[in-house]
Order: structure tokens, then sequence, then C-alpha cells
């Protein structure tokens, strides 16, 4: 059946109620749109943990950078809406800008987790991943939302605000979903050449080369981390943003893999930046 | 009948939970305790509105400057729990630090109407302030929260916050409450000495006076203010903090008297810092 689409708060708010008053358990995927397998397979968790879905499709301003791609990032309702029909999605919450932000003044940060990684290269970024999302959760009121594992930061730093303001939502991180080869699939996949497509599987294969080294036995980050750069500069045409060795829980650098870290990594293909991750045990 | 007294958040959660099933609408009062006639009014507004009251008493460390009152600010658990019998507060939630912060890292903030008045004169209040209310809310899920005119850039902010973050509650702020004299009743007030007590009223009467002056034709803002430290400043023993005439919604400071005002004001009686406010039609 194809999902209702809602433009206002108001709209998903009515249907919410409704879904809830029927007994209902409701989940919800917060995305961007330009939906691909990996979002389809965040609504068929969240279908799988509750009964009534509301996929919220929002090209948030707020989390995108002066220089980055917001007026160019792809916006593609009618193929989502296609697409979440197949997946069972319930709701579509699909707002226009000014619904969700009439000049809005409040502001919400996790400190530390994002000090590192993506953080000081995109400033401001999960401060307006954490304020989109807090007001999804809260015109949603979902028992349970899920958020994707390819977003590893954004993960960990939504997990920590749900838990530090007391957000009643579980939050279930799914996953990454990958494309035959490899690549961990991301709507910006789109914006690659042919020439850059071929290329990408390499990100993941570095980290996967490096999470083998590891799991052999080197337990020294520094080299590890040396050698997923060496990989990654061997890419043609790539640019690395960053290639760290991290605390999988605090994020914070480590020197020796004693505890499970997490390989992150962002690099530019031409003007496409890509990021990629992998934990290590 | 004695309030249940909750201690953690999973017993907040477990009694409003019951008290919904039973189709009960949830109020709640944000507090810091050492209740006063103040207080309990917030409690009849709440219980006015809703049918099962939840008072919060909790002196939040968050909130609190490393030179203000944290560690000397009045804890009266027991009295202010007999005191809340008698207005038929339902649930008491008076947690631990450590309940409430195990290492949080997450803030919320609302821009620019934290930018005056006591906004700068105590840094990080407000964002204390926000951070705490919003965990507040999010644990007891309130229909209503009612919060006193007194603090009103406090409720301002928090309407505010509510607002921007689409937080499902209706903020009620509900008229100061005075003594006979005309003092704003405050916790604070029990740290004023038999003679700081006795000048205090003069704050009230001192807004009181330029707002009849409002009111019998004055619109010029400039003089109204300095009318107004004027007469504060010949209270013996007072430091004026502020006194200020400012938009009463954008508490933006205002030339003339066009629409609707605030006079606000902080004295120090001593080491005792006192706020009130007026609003001006």
């Amino acid at each position: 059946m194809k999902p209702i689409i809602a433009r206002t708060i108001a709209e998903v708010r009515a249907a919410v109620r409704a879904a809830r008053a029927d007994e209902q358990r409701i989940g919800c995927v917060p995305t961007m749109g330009a939906l691909h397998d990996g979002h389809l397979e965040l609504v068929r968790v969240a279908k799988r943990n509750t009964e009534f879905v509301v996929t919220t499709i929002f090209v948030n301003p707020t989390q995108f950078g002066p220089n980055e791609d917001f007026a160019r990032y792809p916006r593609t309702l009618d193929a989502d809406v296609t697409r979440l029909e197949e997946v069972d999605c319930d709701l579509v919450f699909a707002p226009a800008v000014d619904e969700m932000y009439p000049e809005s003044l409040t502001t919400v940060e996790v400190a530390k987790l994002g000090d590192q990684l993506c953080g000081p290269r995109r400033p401001g970024h999960f401060r307006g991943v954490c304020t989109v999302v807090l007001k999804l959760l809260n015109i949603v009121q979902p028992d349970v939302a899920v958020f994707g594992a390819k977003d590893a930061q954004q993960a960990r730093i939504i997990v920590r605000m749900v838990r530090d303001l007391n957000v009643p939502v579980e939050i279930v991180v799914a996953p990454t979903v990958r494309e035959a080869d490899g690549l961990a699939m991301s709507s910006r996949n789109r914006y690659l050449s042919p020439e850059e497509r071929a290329e990408a599987p390499r990100i993941h294969a570095a980290l996967r080369a490096i999470r083998n080294r590891a799991i052999a036995g080197e337990t020294d980050a520094a080299r590890l981390e040396s050698a997923l750069n060496h990989e990654l500069a061997a890419i043609p045409g790539a640019r690395i943003d960053y290639a760290s060795i991290v605390d999988d829980s605090t994020l914070k650098p480590i020197a020796i893999l004693d505890r499970p870290a997490l390989a992150a990594v962002a690099v530019f293909l031409g003007s496409t930046r890509l990021i990629d991750n992998i934990t290590i045990p």
C-alpha cells in the first residue's frame, strides 16, 4: 500500500495518534531522501520492531556547511515514495524547510564525540544533525528509531544525545548495506563519474585490509593508520579528508588496539566526499 | 494524600505510565525545591489543567556558575513534601545528581533570548536550565508543564525551546505570587537579613512606579529605565545587577514603548540576588 504522505507536523501527529490508538508501536527512520537500498534496510529493521513506520525525508539545511552540497543534494521524492511502498513504510514525512524551521533559535550539541573525524571538518554539522533529529523524534514520538552504521560518528552522537536528554526512544543502529563490490551505499554515490565509481570500492577494501591485519595480530594503531592512509592514497583521484583509528565508543585516538576500535575514513573522489568505516573487534 | 516520592527515572516513568493507563492527563512543575507559595500556586495551576501532577525537585548544578549559591541553596525535601500534600501533588521526583547526569555530554541552547538580562551575568545559566528542563520533560512526558512568571527570561526561553524543538507539551506561565508587601516569593528570600527583608519590597514598588508612569503616557524607554535605576539605587544596601526595559517577546532593548514591554531587574541585597519584573502593556 502506498504510504501516507504528510507535509506538516500536525498531519504526522494525527496519523501517529491514530496508529497508537490502534495499539501499534511506532518506528521512525530519519533520512534526507534520495533513498537507496541502505535506507530501505533501515525501514525493514524498523518494520521488524514496530507496526507503524514513519520515514522522514528532509534535506536539513542546518547540517550543511556554506561550501557543502545542500543545493545540489539529490531530491527525488516521487521515486523515494515508490521505493518506500516496496518495504511497507506507512507514512512519509516530507516537510518544507519553513515547516521545520520557522526562525528557530534552539540548538542541541553533544560535546567531545564531535571533536574528531567529521566534526572539525564540518563545523556545525553535528549540531545541525542533533537538532533536527531531536525535532523529528519529538514530532513522530517513535518507540524505535533506526540509523545506519555507515554514519558511525552520527550514530554514536545520536545514541549519546538520546541517553543524555532522556529521550523516550530506543535507538537501533543497522549495519551498512554495500554494493556487490563493497562500496557503502550512499545518496552521494550518484555524484560519482564512471571512473570514480570504478575506484570507489577500494575505500572499503582498504578498511577490510587493515581490519585483517589487526585480526592477524597487529595492535599498533599508528602502524595500521599509516597503512590505511597508504592504501587510500593509492586510489587514483582520491584525496583523503581523514583516515583514523579511534576508540569505538569515545572516538578518541588510540595507540594500542587493546579495546574495540573503529577505522573511519572520509575520502574525496573528485568533488564527492564519501565516508565509510569498519569496526575492529 | 501524601505524594509518591520517586528517586529514579524508572520510578517516575512507571508511575506516569500507570496514571496514563488510567486516562489521566499529566502535569509537571519543575522546581529546585525550598518551596514557597509561588511554587504551590504552580502546582494548583497544573492540577486545574491535568489529573496527575509531578513536581520535580532538583537543584540543578549545571545552571549555577562557579561563584553562585549551588552549595548553600536550601534543600528542604521533607518540608517540601508536606506542602505538596496540601495542594494534591501526586508525585515528587527528587533525583540525585548522578541519576540526572551520569557524565552527560549533551547541551541545549536558545540563541538571542539569552543575550541580555540574566544571560550575560550568569554565563551558562540558561544552557543549564534548558538542558535540565528538556530532560525533565522527556522523563515525565507531561501534557502540561507550568513555570512561574517571576523568572521572565527563563519562561520565554523555555517556551521558545519547546516550540523550536517540537516538544509535545503545553507550557503554561503562571503569574508571580507575592508577599502581602509586594515582594516576589523566592526561595532565596530566606537568605535576607531582617533589614534586607524590610527593604526588599521596594524592588516591586519601583517596578510598579515605572509601570504607572508608562500607563500615564511616558513612552521613552530610556527615561523610564533611568527612573527605575534611580528608585532601585535609593534602596539602602542595594546593588543593581541590571534594571532594563526590553521588548516583551524578544527581550531586546527598546527605545519607544510602542509595543508590549517588560521591565526586568536583578538586584543584590547584601549577597542575595533577587529578580523581579513587570509587564508594561
